[in-house]
């Protein structure tokens, strides 16, 4: 159960004093999310997320908020932050950093049709095109030296096969630079549980704060990897396809992408190797353990390694 | 049928081009409206309204898209703009200044009871709060000079007794100034046709091309006399105890407000048995006739002036 931090309705109405948001009706907490506490919150003026932020800073917050907030601003479906009386998203609630934001309807897939990789294809070209005309950047936390850090740690805890595939994936990364490609503001991390359907269309991008300013590709491909890899870590033909068409018709791959694609595929698997090795082999003091399975991301990586990227789809 | 600029397809397709909202699915004229063309717009990224304004100039237009993108930000239901590529509310379609906006579940009632008084009450409220945050002002196109220049332009059309409820009622309202009162951004034209309901929940605020800077008296007066009077032009004891209380909880009227009521309901009387005696008498060219009745408004203001605006509720 995700609630780190209690807020009781009491609580929760009074601080509600200082927003425009009518009258509390209904308080309920969210079992899932593993950094944050979160609630729904049923106001007269409809249907919100409370968030309090267990570990992110009131300092780190604004990006996050600001890019939601653009994002929303162009007809993205993302959580829309709700501004208080003095005009800010942020605010703090038991101590803790908090905000409140638009609920959006619909429900995760676990199993999705190409139809819905195609809407996801889509979203996330529009997305990526929305953020051009954002003005706040940050770097990815989650980027090359965050990857030979994490990479250094975890090596004690693997086996001689594992550790011989670690070191030459990383060292093949070293050779190669991505920054020449189109960057953005990159979601990085739009999993399946990230992404909410009604019935074939897009309702809702959630979870934001892995976003940063990344290569464009490198977004496609952490998303391909999830939406289009089968449990065996092959890259289903039908979905991949749909899902790059669809992006593509959005915003076209550069020649440069073309070519860097295998790279990019290999790059956003190795860093869900990783941080599910790391999250798996040295869990933080009083972490709830939702940890999930490293193995998926070993055998995408292997066969992209084996395929070389299998760049026919672009 | 109010599409005084049409729209195809094909143009709306390519004008969509440089906003973030997915393909084009549905193009739809809207019959309602006056002053500007409007069509619901279905794309991928949902459902959206399309205003081409007629009459309103690019100059005039950013108050009111930012007036509403900040009550949208503050968690009113009020239509969201969405900004284009370069990060623009407004653009232009087919020679028009053009807009489009976040398209709002509900359904307008024309029988309202006391239950959805006071949820307009309370939701006129938190408008009014969230209002003091916005930057954006412009003064009353409908304030005292107005009233002045439209009682001399209608004058010369109406009876005897008519001409002397008139007289008699711009000369008060120049002995009584209301700039001492609160006040903020107004919505100035909150009728029943302008909020949304999704059962007994306000799901939407829509049509802010009146507001403006004003007393919030005014507002809460404008509001009162079309939700809460009968056709004989008196207003109904429990709609009106409800709505002001419910306005009253989210924003304690002061003193001096209590002792103006009267004033504001008398003014906000006036103001559009003016405007619609102005509609009837002196209808600009080309204009589609919707003109409604002046005579309701003539009964409310003879019932507040009988009545000293009947300050009980107060």
């Amino acid at each position: 159960m995700s609630v780190f931090t209690r807020v009781t309705e009491a609580e929760l109405s009074a601080w509600l004093g200082d927003y425009s948001l009518g009258q509390l009706l209904e308080l309920q907490g969210i079992a899932s999310g593993i950094e944050n506490t979160n609630y729904f919150v049923t106001t007269t003026n409809g249907l919100f997320v409370l968030t309090l932020f267990e570990k992110l800073s009131a300092t780190e917050l604004p990006f996050y908020l600001n890019l939601m907030a653009h994002l929303a601003r162009h007809g993205i479906p993302s959580p829309s932050p709700v501004a208080n009386r003095h005009n800010n998203f942020l605010g703090e609630l038991n101590g803790k950093p908090a905000c409140i934001v638009s609920r959006l309807a619909g429900k995760s897939l676990t199993q999705p049709e190409a139809e819905h990789c195609a809407a996801v294809g889509a979203m996330l070209g529009q997305m990526h095109l929305a953020g051009q005309s954002f003005s706040g950047a940050i770097d990815n936390p989650r980027g090359a030296a965050w990857r030979r850090y994490a990479a250094q740690q975890i090596r004690p805890f693997l086996s001689a096969n594992d550790a011989a595939l670690l070191d030459s994936e990383v060292a093949f990364h070293e050779q190669h630079d991505m920054h020449e490609l189109p960057q953005g503001v990159v979601h990085a991390d739009l999993f399946r549980d990230n992404v909410l359907f009604n019935g074939a269309r897009i309702a809702g991008l959630i979870d934001f704060y892995f976003a940063c300013n990344d290569s464009l590709l490198y977004d496609v491909a952490i998303t391909v990897n999830d939406w289009c890899a089968n449990a065996d870590g092959m890259l289903d033909d039908t979905r991949t396809s749909a899902l790059l068409a669809a992006y593509h018709k959005v915003r076209a791959f550069t020649a440069l992408e073309k070519t860097m694609w295998p790279v990019a595929l290999r790059a956003a698997a190795l860093r869900f190797w990783l941080s599910r090795q790391y999250d798996l082999y040295l869990p933080r003091d009083g972490d709830m353990v939702h940890v999930h399975d490293p193995e998926q991301f070993k055998r995408i990586l292997q066969w992209h390694i084996e395929t070389d990227g299998d760049a026919t789809w672009l």
